[in-house]
């Protein structure tokens, strides 16, 4: 395949953005310049005049089995949020509404330009979730909800013992990691030291050696959480989180918004990654995270939408910008700038799932996870800076090409590995069975 | 022309949304109720269902003038914004970029669901403004930028005699105030207290007094600002716009970022309405608007997108979303709630341009300004509340319809009054020769 005129925007260090053609064979970049030749009728040719050329986003935190709970838990405090909503849907969910709520996020997750999802699962159905993400085509990191610890609130759906845990994360890691050759990984995922027990900590630290697999997990989102683990353990929560052995460079951490004293070293030593959530921190009130001075020690920082109902939308531009705008009133204007985000969107991801190497930026040799924007609208076309186009100004509405490994996702501005009608169909009949389930949780008519 | 089978969210006080049809005659709104009988074959019907309908969107801060410099101004702060880009760029505009700067924003704009906006023009080339908002069918308040003091950084281009400035006012007034059947009307407009003279606001005070038109003006943006304005009159901002005698019922105050001592009740008690611009500020590293203190304080709030240079976007659902979420962290998770910002959006513009009487809601007797939002893709389907998926989830990409006193101005998903290419080839052509004439403040390369 050969992608030809466009704008590209390598995301390699240094590199300014230029005109060009790239070709993708056996699902790998193999040639980047100027006016590449055709190598005959047999290769497919993409046109791109006009259009940027980008890494496909790395989406560092999703709960895809949320989506269909967007709209339903808004103005809530991150605790209340969580124990008068979401647990209480999760527990709720059947095969029928995760395979639903997994198909509505993916659509919406491949149309606006993602390639790689880190998603965490619930504590039930995980294999549903990787089936979907099998069959949409997506790069897919995922797991289980780990919950083995009542805080008093999780709902007994949600709860299992240390041991359930456990055996069900070595069965689906045996399933899962490195399907699809390698485009399903696995990634072990307790859900906050709130609900995690020591002991299973400690499992989860020598599981992930083991199996050479991510830890996924929350931390530090919120005041309430970290003076809950405070009270139970006498840490501080990463403090805490290097006690059990679950900091290491195979972490990624989801929100990282209070850091307590030396907190930011600990995570520089242990290489460990900060999936920064910027609408979800902001619409549960939860603070603004300390970006730039992760960057600043040299943590590696990626970037998430989180799940549906704290954003609410799934589109890497909205977290781009929201990530960029926030931090100039309080660090000037220059403060992540349009580049330093979009950076955090590629390679930023790449870098937390260990896949450095593989995606995030456009190289030879790296794999064909590529889109392509289109904003050949008024609303969309620009005179200016390309990267200040792309994070301030695009939305996941310009995005018309979605290629993984090189196959192709979204084209022309169709879906093509999901049925957009069926996708819609499979929400509405979940919807209407969580309202009879939850009459008011879900009334429409909040003012 | 009758609207049939949406889901009304008519933002009147109190009102729940509900299903329903909604029949416009002659410009205004004059039925609204379930399954209303057609009248007969000479009345159009707009089939609606699974839509939702609102009030248009009223932009109350818009610089049409510099929707051409997007992408070309970022990560500055204001007063090198307004000195190193912005001034520079508006003093080379002629009659021709003017036009094409004003029809890209309008596109926007319209598209994405205003219905009214309250613009500040440049100096010069105010017809061309007033010329394009009468062509595109948009409701527009609009008005030439006053600047007769220098502060050593005005363009030549742009600064004018105090006699010259309140001569072309007094022109435009006459030529455009109340035109189009009254779509159109003036809005003088002293650009902020840094760059006018005492006189020239003591006169603007007269002239808005006399023909019964709004002021607006920006006022306490930025620190700098302030302090410019408190070395020359001795006084705050807010204080000092009171002392000349501009501070009125009439009068709408771009960004009034920060406030100082007793600044807010004398906004409450001059009745002057507060345009709030999120993305701006945050992206100038201005700060965040004490917005529930104005609420509390009884001062009305409306929202704007400012300029596209500034953004980068002139979408009111992003400026929604961001008003609620960044008002969280500081106030808490029910602090301007879903409900409240789409009022902002809707009423408090109204109320702002002294138009409550006639638009901002769904009512009996209103003008028939009114959008239709199709959230039919998987994106966009919603299972919940109604105004969370307006404010938080939804874009400009789901309007579907727009129309002003009954008039169509996009319908199913078309434009009608503009063309497409003709604004896409005019800003090609605008950008072409600014490039020539600053190749340095429009490189395309920027990392």
């Amino acid at each position: 395949m050969i992608i030809k005129g466009a704008t590209l925007l390598t995301m390699r260090d240094g590199e300014s953005p230029f005109v060009g053609d790239m070709r993708i064979d056996q699902g790998r970049i193999v040639e980047m310049g100027s006016a590449l030749l055709h190598k005959g009728s047999a290769e497919e040719e993409v046109d791109a005049h006009g259009c940027l050329v980008l890494p496909g986003f790395v989406q560092a935190h999703i709960h895809l089995c949320q989506t269909l709970f967007r709209n339903m838990a808004d103005d809530m405090e991150l605790l209340d949020w969580l124990r008068q909503r979401i647990w209480p849907f999760e527990a709720w969910h059947q095969e029928e509404s995760m395979r639903a709520s997994a198909n509505l996020g993916l659509f919406e997750l491949i149309s606006g330009g993602a390639t790689t999802i880190l998603d965490m699962g619930s504590v039930h159905h995980t294999d549903v979730l990787f089936e979907a993400a099998l069959e949409s085509g997506i790069r897919y990191f995922g797991g289980k909800c780990l919950m083995d610890l009542d805080d008093g609130y999780v709902p007994k759906g949600l709860l299992e013992s240390t041991e359930d845990a456990l055996k069900e994360t070595v069965r689906l890691i045996a399933r899962w990691h490195k399907a699809a050759e390698g485009r399903l990984r696995y990634a072990i995922a307790p859900r906050f030291a709130v609900s995690c027990t020591d002991q299973l900590l400690r499992e989860v630290a020598k599981l992930s050696a083991t199996h050479q697999v991510l830890i996924h997990t929350h931390a530090s989102e919120n005041e309430g959480e970290i003076n809950a683990v405070k009270d139970r353990c006498g840490l501080d929560n990463i403090r805490y989180l290097e006690d059990v052995g679950i900091l290491t460079k195979n972490t990624v951490l989801a929100h990282c918004v209070h850091m307590k004293g030396g907190e930011i070293e600990l995570l520089a030593n242990a290489k460990s990654h900060v999936a920064h959530c910027p609408s979800s921190n902001l619409k549960l009130a939860s603070g603004i995270a300390p970006i730039p001075d992760f960057l600043a020690a040299g943590v590696n920082v990626a970037l998430g939408a989180d799940g549906a109902p704290c954003n609410n939308r799934l589109d890497m531009f909205r977290e781009m910008h929201l990530a960029s705008l926030i931090q100039k009133p309080i660090h000037g204007p220059r403060a992540l700038s349009a580049y330093e985000v979009l950076e955090m969107a590629t390679m930023g991801g790449a870098r937390a799932l260990g896949m450095a190497e593989d995606i995030g930026s456009l190289e030879l040799g790296k794999m064909g996870d590529v889109i392509i924007l289109d904003p050949n609208s008024p609303e969309e076309l620009s005179g200016g800076d390309p990267y200040a186009q792309v994070a301030f100004h695009l939305s996941g509405a310009s995005v018309r090409d979605v290629f993984v490994a090189g196959k192709a996702l979204k084209r022309d501005f169709e879906m093509l590995t999901m049925d957009r009608g069926a996708v819609m169909e499979d929400a509405e009949r979940s919807w209407a069975l969580l309202r009879k389930s939850f009459p008011d949780a879900t009334r429409r008519s909040v003012t």
